[in-house]
């Protein structure tokens, strides 16, 4: 049986300045740290039941170090370990607790040229009475502070790696299911929205071939509940004087949304809600052609296709 | 004492193409229908207390006949005759009950060139049972198709005519409040946000020296509850073909948007949300300078300030 | 290796007064009709993907005939009819297509007693084009008429059968997870919430000695994407003069929620939005002592704990 | 010329225990501080334009000073002194700036045993640069904490004086005009809404003989601009242990509400959205007869009309 990825772990980030990414994510979007160690902060958001979704720390430059994936059980860190080296792709062991609250896990590269760890022990810290939830299916207080999002969503990376052989791995190898996709004239993938989950990506890729470097990240993306959550975060924004794209809906995906930049690192978070989930066991994914792309990437309001400021990718690697 | 204008009333449209705009205003913006006389249509929202708050009816051209105003008193209908006369304003005396709903009153140009009727006495006509709200203080049942908004908010008129002169009869004669008002650098005001009433406008006047005729309608505003009644909206138009400007928010007036033209008059309409209201006596006009125009228009969302789309005015005379 | 559910599929309901259930699904839910077939009528929501999430026929009396899940495959429909009949359970064949969309499936009853259909071959029609939305990945247009769910949620089933061998065969049997639940003080589970998708529930038992026949239907869910898509129900339904439980929030499952009555069939809906997904592989049950159960049920708002209105319940037999 | 009354200014609120009425005012409401002066906090909410809109101060029991309201113009406040004295009714002068940001005033009692006092002069306080909105015609930033009203908007007071009288006096003497009301089957008032701006109350006065003292206050109340903003403070509000009514909608006023008690002073708050405005100068005050009481408070959601939770009130003497 070929073992499973669960679900989205965290994103391991690094900054070119600490102090300005740590008053985005903890005050302006409103996320909540878990530890600080090493120097290392690791976050997640209210609705988020594992130990961080997001960490950062400092560097020379903002990129992505890594992603994390929790599998669906102990024993397919291992399987994926041995399926991995039969591709030939090194896999390096990851000791557990390295990474606070991630045990065990193995660390490669996808062909993509994005670093993968995938895990499956986790420790799940108590929360400080004063910030922890009345709700026992809750990890803290809702609203306590800034945007507050619920939940890590999904993460968009791009690559300019060859197209076909990058896709086939994510379904083959990975097991991601394609749900939606964007193709060439020419009949190349350009785009897709692929989940292990139920919802309608866990992960987008885009095919880049113009990108500088190989592996590079749009942005990573938190999830609200409601529709008026993002336009009272465009209001949180505005007040602190940033620049963002958005509100708008995606027709691919059918998510309303917000993309906002950190200043210390350069990742883009995308402020997301609505979209659907899929319960179809034989989900054929949705077609896009090459001339519908600005209709489904804007069904409706400030367009992501217009504009230079969605253009900029960090890098991941 | 001077009369007085107690609100906005309706607007009197004609359309290139009656069917078109009747499935426009009555089915997809979801205004209910009075009652049709000679070809008229006479329209309003669920929560609109008058007899109509538009009436549209076929012609050569899109165009605004004349835009109804509310006086706070029947006595006030002669007294704004009798002032515009000493100002050297042409008037005419219109009957009562000629436009179904509306009792005597009187007509004439404004120095922006566009035609008002000023009158009082209203008939309020009984509502069928079937759309009757089960509220006593509501008129129709809310959401009974299409957008839905609840009443009538304010009109933006656009005019080639000397600015000044312009914005100082609308304060002195007819007694508009400037509420928030757009200033060139050479110290000219560019737009005006006045009301009567307690809203920020009930009339923006914009100052167009290069538009094609004097006197020119940018948009009709009616009003929704709710936030998310914009983005619902929103999905209501695209699914019928609509191109639309908006979501977004103004600064001045701190007002939710949505434009979307009706194609068989090209009357734009603004589904409108949010702003504030202005209760103080002594309310200082905030001014904006041209260099806060961009700001001011679009605080963030799908930008009004750099569409083509609405540049378009139709004619309003 | 087990055979698994992927998702809920439908409700096949019989009403005592057809009439008066097709208003109230039609118009009022706004739930859109793929086909009438025999005196059945065959209803889903704009985001439903299959044939029908509900039917509807004329009987003597309102009950619920069964309730349809998809298998995951098409092999384990065959795999849990001899998985059923090794537990003793008689399994009835149903002909494919004798319920227009679905394939061959397999009926029996549940300890519970409720009848469960398992099926995964299905049709999907074509939509007629002016319901059909622009979107590629959603089924029908959005908000055409009444309140406009997105999409079947759960069910919520009542028994009289004893408690623990009923959640056994849920989990053990069927494969259901528990997500959480409420305990009495002698440690027998008295609702479980229970799902094969990410959702918090599918399906919600709730164990009722006293209740008068075996196997009863509390509500069915359709799912709406916004909070304020509920508040915009709550004037919808007064309008149209039905009473109902709701707005108000649950602890357990973090959803909003309203209940309404079909005055034809008696069937509950519950309108239902907010709640979380579970991604986690590991899950670990949420426990609500009975102590807890009115703050379980109701977070906050109109409550259901009181209300005789909720008590009652039709018979799923 | 009758003197006028523009709008309800300030609550001047006496609590039994200064730092819980303090946590709950400025961080669960999330009212910002003008300043404090010898004991006295002066608060209001992100949108108010005056200096504040409710103070607050340390006592030996939760009770209302007195309610400010502004006139229109300077002359108002002598004019009503005047008029105040014709009607044998005992007028108090109040030094400018006695009350920080309020100028000269008159101190008296209505026939309900309320204390109002009349002034015009203000003062307007710069604003910290870090709380200060980006946005010209906003007070502060707004969502900084806590639930976030933009504005006052109106207060509730129980009275055991004589209806008729009392009811009287508000219209001819202060200029209130009547917009709903509810009256008995004697054809007594039992309780009116009123307003002298286009809201359609600035204040409720609900007659209650049996009611301990004379004069009390049910409640103050905030506005907020979304419907889910009120689902939003009642997450905040659950996660602060706070027990509360609501939310629900009035049939009476349209408005959305949820009410909380501040735990220092005893005073109520509703939070408040939705409701409609009365442009209309011959507005038809609307009846609601006694047997329609229960339908005018709760048109639906958590009752009023049940709740002991909000047969509570204060002294207002």
């Amino acid at each position: 049986m070929k073992p499973e990825i669960a679900k989205l772990g965290y994103i391991s980030l690094v900054s070119a300045d600490l102090e300005k990414s740590l008053v985005f994510f903890r005050d302006i979007i409103g996320l909540e740290e878990t530890e600080e160690k090493d120097g290392v902060h690791y976050l997640r958001a209210w609705g988020d039941f594992q130990h961080h979704t997001l960490s950062i720390q400092q560097g020379d430059r903002g990129h992505v170090k890594h992603i994390g994936w929790r599998t669906k059980t102990k024993e397919d860190v291992a399987a994926f370990g041995k399926l991995l080296e039969e591709q030939g792709i090194a896999v390096d062991q990851v000791d557990a607790w390295k990474t606070p609250g991630i045990g065990e896990s193995i660390s490669f590269q996808v062909p993509s040229g994005h670093t993968f760890n995938l895990y499956f022990d986790v420790k799940r810290p108590p929360v400080d009475e004063h910030r922890r939830s009345v709700l026992k299916n809750q990890t803290y207080k809702s609203w306590a502070k800034g945007i507050s999002p619920r939940r890590l969503d999904h993460v968009n990376l791009h690559t300019s790696a060859e197209s076909s052989a990058t896709y086939s791995f994510m379904e083959e190898v990975l097991g991601f299911k394609m749900r939606e996709y964007l193709i060439s004239d020419e009949g190349n993938v350009l785009a897709g929205w692929m989940s292990v989950t139920q919802l309608v990506h866990d992960v987008a890729l885009v095919s880049r071939p113009e990108t500088p470097t190989k592996a590079r990240l749009h942005h990573i993306s938190y999830w609200l509940d409601d529709s008026q959550d993002i336009l009272r975060a465009a209001d949180i924004l505005r007040e602190h004087h940033f620049e963002f794209v958005g509100p708008g809906k995606h027709a691919i995906s059918q998510a309303l949304y917000l993309y906002v930049t950190d200043p210390g690192s350069g990742c883009r978070v995308e402020l997301f809600t609505g979209s659907y989930l899929i319960f179809e066991p034989d989900w054929q994914p949705v077609e896009w052609t090459e001339s519908e792309r600005s209709f489904g990437n804007t069904y409706w309001g400030d367009s992501i296709s217009k504009k230079e400021l969605v253009k900029e990718t960090i890098e991941a690697l």
